[in-house]
C-alpha cells in the first residue's frame, strides 16, 4: 500500500503575502460563531505584526520559550474558548513550529471530545477539525505542511497524525523570518537539512521523496555554506521553500536515528525540537558521515558553537528513560537501520548514544 | 497580490499503485446517482487495463491521436451522461494530458450549464465540479497537477481555468508510463523541460518557481541525458516526479515563446500540444540559447528527428491565423520578454517566427 497524502488546500508563497491575510480570511468568516482565534508567537506581543484582528476574534500570545507543546496546554485552550465564545471559524496560527503544531491541535480538539491524549498517534482523531491557517514565521520545521501536530504528552512525545491536521491553508511570507534571531535561524533550518539527511540515508525512499529532499538539501546548501550564505533576503525565500519541500520529502520516507533521540531528549529533559536535533547531529558521524560532516561545516561558517558534554549532569535514570522514549520509535529505527533494529539498536545502546551527549 | 494556489487534495505515489483506484473510490461511490465515469485513452482498449469497472459505472475509450480536446467534445460527453444517467459521483481519467484535460472539464460542465466555450478563460466557472480523480498514462504535461483544463473551442485554445479544475486526487503510478511509445515519451517530456526552461528564463519566477523547475530540470536531465538515460524504471519514476514539479513550477510563473507559438500552430493545424512544442523549440536559439542547446543534445542522443520546413507548405492565411492566436496570450509574451513585449514580438514578427518552422 502506498500512502495516499494530503496536500495543504490552498498554498500562497511571496514576499508581502502576509498582508493577504484578512482577505484570505473573508470565506470563512461567516462560519460557526463567526470570530477567529489567533495563536501567536509572544515575541510578536512586543514587535507588532501588520495585521489587527476584528473585536470579536481570540488572540492568544503563546510563549513557546519555555517548553514544547503539551497536550495539556491544547486541552485548556480549547476548553476556554469553547466555554467562553463557542466554536470559532478558524484558528490561525503565527509563529515557529510549537505554533503550527499548537493551531493545529487546537483546530482538532476543538471538534473532538476529551484529551489530546487520546489522540496521540496514526489516525485517532474522529472528526475532521475547524478551519485552519497557518503563518510561518520560522523556517525549517516542515511543520506548516506536515500531516501531525506533535504534542509532548504525560506518557508521550507523539503527533496527532492525520488528514485533518493538514492546514487548509498556508501563507509562505519569507518577509516574516527576517527577524529571526541568527541561532534560531540556525537551529530550525537545520532540522529541515537533519531530516532530509536522515530521509535520504535510510530505508523507505522513492523518488518523489528524493525529488523533494534533494531539492530542499540543495537550498539548505545556498543558505547556510553558498557564496551568499546567512540571513538575506534571497535566503529567506530559499528556506522558506526548503522547510516545505524538506517537509513534503517525508511524505513517502521517515526521520531516523536523529530524530528519534532527539524525541527522547526533548521529553525528559524539555530541550526544544531544533537546538536538540543539533544537539544529537553531530555525535552521529557513524550513522550520516557526510550529513554529519557538512553539517560541522555549517556550524564552523556560522561560529555556531552547541552544547558539550551534557549527559555528564545526567544520572542514569535521565538517560534510561530518554532511551525508553527512543525505543518507542520503531518507525524512524527501521528506517535507518532496516529490517534488523531491534538487533542494532537495543536499549542499551541507544543509551550509550546519549553518553555522547 | 501573490496567487493563492490550489493544491490537489490526495496524492499517492508509486509503483502499482494503480491496484489502489477501486479502493480509493470507495468514500465517494455513494454520492449523486451512485456511478463513475471513466475517460480513458482508447490505448487500453486492446492493452487492458488491471482494473475492473463496476456494472453502474460509465466507461468511454477515447482516441486522442485525432486531435486535441475541444469544447465540442466536453459538452457532448456532459450531456450523453446527464441524459442517460445523471450527475455522477466522479469522474476518472486515465491517460496523458488530453485525456486528462477532459476528465477536468467534464468534472466541471457536470454542473455547469451551457457550453465550456463559455467559460474558457480564469475564474469563469459558477460551480464547483463532481469529484475528479487523474491517472496518469504519460508524464510531461503536468496537466495531473494543474488548474486548467485546456481545450480548443471555436474561437480560442484555451483553458477552463480555476480552484475546481485542480484533481481532487491523482494516482502516480510509474508502471504506467514504462509502455510509452517512444518518440511520445520524448515529446511529452520536453514539455515539461521546455516549460520549465521558459519558466526559469522569464519575469515572473519566485523561489518557489525556481525551486520546483530546477528540480524539475534536474530530473529531465537525468531521464534525457544522464548515464542512464532512457525508458527505464528508475527513469519513469524521475519523470513522473519531474512532471508534477514541472507542473508546480508554473503556479509562480509562466511559459513563455515557445508555448505561445504552440497553441497557434495547434489550434490551427491541429498538431498535438508536446510535438509541436518539440517542432518549435529547436528553432528558438535567440530566445533560450542554453535550453534550445541542451534540448538538441537531447534529441540527438535519442535520435530523434523532428518535423523539418513545415511552414514551406503553409499559405500566408494558415500563418496569419496561427500569429493572431499566438499574439492573444499575451501573459506568456509579457514573462518571456518584459513590458516592452508587444514592440519586441508583434504580429509581423509572431509570423516570421512560425516561418521558421
Amino acid at each position: 500500500m502506498h500512502k495516499n497524502f494530503k496536500n495543504i488546500d490552498h498554498v500562497t508563497f511571496g514576499r508581502g503575502c502576509f498582508h493577504q491575510l484578512a482577505q484570505t480570511l473573508l470565506p470563512i468568516r461567516h462560519l460557526n460563531k463567526k470570530y477567529c482565534v489567533f495563536i501567536i508567537d509572544a515575541y510578536f506581543k512586543n514587535h507588532p505584526l501588520a495585521f489587527t484582528p476584528q473585536a470579536e476574534d481570540a488572540v492568544f500570545y503563546i510563549d513557546v520559550n519555555t517548553h514544547e507543546p503539551t497536550t495539556q496546554q491544547v486541552d485548556e485552550l480549547r476548553d476556554t474558548l469553547l466555554n467562553q465564545k463557542g466554536l470559532p471559524s478558524g484558528v490561525i496560527g503565527i509563529g515557529g513550529g510549537s505554533i503550527m503544531d499548537i493551531a493545529k491541535a487546537v483546530s482538532l480538539m476543538l471538534t473532538n471530545p476529551g484529551s489530546a491524549v487520546a489522540y496521540q498517534g496514526l489516525n485517532l482523531i474522529k472528526n475532521p477539525g475547524v478551519y485552519h491557517l497557518g503563518v510561518p514565521t520560522i523556517s525549517g520545521t516542515g511543520a506548516e505542511v506536515s500531516m501531525t501536530a506533535v504534542l509532548t504528552g504525560p506518557e508521550k512525545k507523539l503527533g496527532l497524525k492525520c488528514d485533518w491536521t493538514v492546514f487548509n491553508q498556508v501563507l509562505l511570507d519569507p518577509e516574516l523570518i527576517a527577524t529571526v534571531p541568527k541561532d534560531w535561524w540556525f537551529y530550525t533550518g537545520m532540522d529541515t537539512y537533519i531530516h532530509c539527511i536522515e530521509s535520504r540515508f535510510g530505508q523507505k525512499n522513492n523518488a518523489f521523496s528524493l525529488a523533494y529532499g534533494d531539492q530542499a538539501l540543495s537550498l539548505c546548501r545556498a543558505v547556510y555554506l553558498g557564496p551568499q550564505s546567512g540571513q538575506n533576503a534571497e535566503n529567506d525565500d530559499r528556506l522558506m521553500v526548503a522547510s516545505l519541500m524538506g517537509g513534503l520529502s517525508l511524505t513517502y520516507s521517515e526521520v531516523g536515528v536523529c530524530h528519534a533521540l532527539s524525541y527522547g531528549l526533548s521529553k525528559i529533559k524539555g530541550t526544544r525540537h531544533c537546538i536538540a536535533n543539533c544537539i544529537i547531529f553531530q555525535h552521529l558521524e557513524d550513522y550520516y558521515p557526510l550529513g554529519v560532516s557538512e553539517f560541522k561545516s555549517m556550524c564552523k561558517h556560522h561560529n555556531i558553537e552547541l552544547p558539550q558534554h551534557l549527559s555528564a549532569s545526567w544520572t542514569e535514570t535521565d538517560i534510561s528513560q530518554m532511551a525508553e522514549v527512543s525505543y518507542q520509535l520503531p518507525f524512524m529505527w527501521e528506517h535507518a537501520l532496516g529490517e534488523n533494529y531491534r538487533t542494532l539498536a537495543g536499549l542499551e545502546h541507544i543509551k550509550s548514544l546519549f553518553r555522547r551527549l
